[in-house]
């Protein structure tokens, strides 16, 4: 199942720290590879400078900042990859929908999709068209990470995105997004089949433009019963593994949804995120012995010292395992993290070998 | 296990509908009983009425607007047990905080507990001094009621409690409460005693006064690991249950805590409360034979139509078996659910024999 073509294993080895790589692809690697999810943000006192000056948008789509801040993790906190600094309600934004994204507030889509009549102001764009900005800012990345490690690209998956371009804001519940999906099902597919179209090209223009792995984020699959995230998210995140597993190692994070792991494994994704809220035992259990885990410190526990911090990172490495595993948080870096502690939670794993 | 002392028993004997209490002593039932988590709430014009004309503290603590709130929903919606109207909060301003809930806006408390200092703001209280408004109610409560259907009263678990005394108000992730329970475990322990011991004076007397069903509601029991959830939930509910489980049968509810649901039976619960993200048939095979299981209708599916509705709930009866089963939503219904979808939900459990 987790095969890939020889480009992607040929990139692996034009980079200086390829444990990511080789992690994924279930090679055996002589300590586990370490980054955090968020890793480039508003814990780094370099960002919140780059914060201050420019307009979130500005960030993304300035291939020369968004490198910047991709790059900062990698030369403050020393992890073994970087992550393209954008978010996922670029995708939105390019199939037609306005995006408001105000910092400490939360994403604003005035306009969202509720009624067959809104599809008229939606399409699958032509992601070199419109989501150029981000290859552009992939192979300036690349060309300064200088294979330094690994770059990670990302998406949304659909479900997590339909629940912004139909509820328009957060939200605890999502109650809107999912009485949509449930009352209009035919619509619901229609639009998740329309963002599945765009996030497969879109991940595809990342991969060429230089993306070494692919991170799919359903932030709320969580939300959904095990029936209803097979019928509206897993479905359509399935899609997405087929079309891009042959070209880049595939990482499936779907939050809370732990009763789905042995799902996720069967759509040959390379790698799996798992949040604090399941033991790896009983992930591995559920999950299987065929794809690599990754994860699950609860980001909560930054904020115990450094020396504790390296304790329970040993005890995590410990209880997954070093290989076919990535160390990483359960969900993103909070904000008041002190940088020396981002720094100890990789330097426990790096201490591992 | 799961046995009660006469008292409980004979309290089910005076009552007209005494499902709710069969199925929760694992008595059989022609049907199962059916309520709902926030029954007596927003979506009731009814309620809203006197919403508008009260604050919130006025309506808790007014013994007749409690009780007329209280039976509310069953004289509209025709639910099998009524659920005391009040709030987990009671509890840490009981205790000595200051409590501010404003509608539509969440809780704040302005002065939480952070440091060893501020716990000399807090005490354990005399529950029949600070909290006799809310035994007042319930004995009138049960006096309107004349014996109609049971009567659950409820209490916040400790470490739901210690969420908001902490953070002092409502938040997704609830690091700060977590930060402090990491880096200050004995200052957590002191204050998740304190909460542990007010509570269980607080069951006793809701009891006392005529409760038929007690309640624990664990919300953010799903933020913790499966090992933190041991060490700063369960172990406080445990006490909980092992002191009241004998004068009355006891619900855990503890959202997202699925993890747990072998440890939960263990405490001896008479019911455990699961939300809609597990199948009735993983549900039961974690928490054993030997207690009864309530919920787990997504309550985003209250916007389907009525018709539809009752298909989804005698799916899910199909799918729990009649038996040692209450129907419920997984968590709160929300507040825009028309009453006609909230009374199909009621009839279709109805319909069952």
């Amino acid at each position: 199942m987790n095969t890939v073509e020889p480009k992607a294993i040929a990139v692996g080895k034009e980079l200086k720290n390829d444990l990511l790589l080789k992690a994924l692809l279930g090679e055996e690697v002589k300590r586990p590879p370490v980054w955090m999810m968020r890793q480039a943000g508003r814990y780094l006192p370099e960002y919140i400078a780059l914060r201050n000056k420019y307009s979130f948008f500005e960030r993304c789509q300035t291939p020369e900042l968004a490198c910047e801040i991709t790059l900062q993790p990698v030369d403050i906190v020393g992890v073994d990859a970087a992550i393209l600094f954008s978010d996922i309600l670029v995708v939105p934004q390019a199939m037609g929908l306005e995006v408001e994204l105000i910092e400490n507030k939360g994403p604003v889509l005035p306009q969202p999709v509720q009624q067959e009549n809104d599809f008229k102001r939606i399409t699958v764009p032509d992601v070199n068209d419109r989501l150029h900005y981000v290859f552009d800012a992939i192979k300036l990345i690349k060309q300064e990470l200088n294979g330094r490690v690994p770059l990670i690209g990302f998406a949304g998956a659909p479900w997590t995105l339909l629940c912004y371009m139909v509820q328009g804001k957060g939200s605890k519940t999502f109650d809107e997004a999912k009485a949509f999906c449930y009352r209009q099902p035919a619509l619901a597919h229609r639009l998740l089949q329309m963002i599945t179209d765009t996030t497969i090209a879109y991940l595809k223009g990342q991969i060429k433009a230089g993306a070494d792995v692919v991170q799919i984020f359903d932030s709320w699959g969580g939300l959904l019963s095990p029936a209803d995230f097979e019928e509206f998210s897993l479905k359509y995140i399935r899609q997405i593994v087929a079309a891009v597993k042959e070209e880049a190692p595939t990482i499936i994070f779907a939050k809370g949804a732990w009763f789905a792991l042995e799902e996720m494994a069967a759509t040959g994704a390379h790698g799996l995120g798992i949040d604090w809220c399941i033991t790896p035992e009983r992930a591995r259990k559920y999950a299987g012995n065929h794809v690599t885990l990754q994860g699950n410190f609860d980001p909560a526990k930054l904020f115990l010292s450094p020396a504790e911090i390296k304790k329970e990172v040993k005890k995590m490495i410990t209880a997954f395992g070093p290989q076919r595993y990535i160390a990483n948080l359960g969900h993103g870096i909070l904000p008041n993290v002190p940088v020396s502690h981002a720094k100890a939670f990789v330097e426990a794993v790096k201490e591992w070998a």
